[in-house]
């Protein structure tokens, strides 16, 4: 059974080179853009400057198919099962990326730090849970 | 444009009843099973009891019309854009839970604390990453 999930905008970033992008955000990733799509803007209207929260994207260049993976894509890394790795690889392909607001222009968002490549759709943003 | 999630698994809890159920997992949420399909088994090899993770699911019973909300349902809260909530109720319904893994017993894990009604539909599970 599926279930749509639909963009809600898209990344605009620097980053276009999947070989060169970071795995993660808080390797080097730099800041970005999300273009928000104009009929979800309601829902950002509590977001602040310096807000952390968590960006769920859709990573529409990963494969679907894939179960197992090197981790880090290191031949030398035993084979291991996709769902105990960040894989983008996997058969849903949902980004997580933990960010801080850094401005709001209109229906755009600026945050940091951000691996996703440019045009990569974003699919959610919840705020961070603090700790229990 | 829409991507189509799908359900890798199912949750089988004791929570049926959406009004009962806690808001968030740390909320006295209980364990529950996670039942796999048979093709992504693979993706579990690497998963032990004890694995920290973040499950995600498809709230399959939210909303996706809603924007703005009285956050916990409470009305003496001020309305608040969604993806300032953590909502069911969103353009998107994508669940985030973090969870331990109890054991597992072949195509099922045995996870907790997890507050998600029992059939809700799970689409992956990631490793919570650590402290940057």
């Amino acid at each position: 059974m599926d279930f749509p999930a639909r963009a809600i905008g898209r990344v605009e970033s620097g980053l276009t080179d999947p070989e060169a992008a970071p795995k993660q955000g808080r390797e080097g990733a730099p800041a970005a853009w999300i273009a928000f799509e104009p009929d979800v803007l309601e829902g950002l209207d509590s977001i602040r400057p310096g807000d952390r929260v968590v960006l769920l994207t859709w990573l529409d260049r990963a494969r679907r198919d894939v179960l197992s993976v090197h981790p880090r894509d290191d031949p030398s890394n035993p084979l291991t099962g996709v769902f105990s790795t960040r894989s983008a690889d996997r058969p849903n392909p949902i980004g997580l990326h933990e960010v801080e607001v850094l401005a709001r222009d209109g229906a755009r968002l600026h945050v940091q730090p951000l691996e996703a490549l440019d045009g990569t759709p974003v699919l959610d943003l919840k705020p961070v849970l603090g700790p229990a």
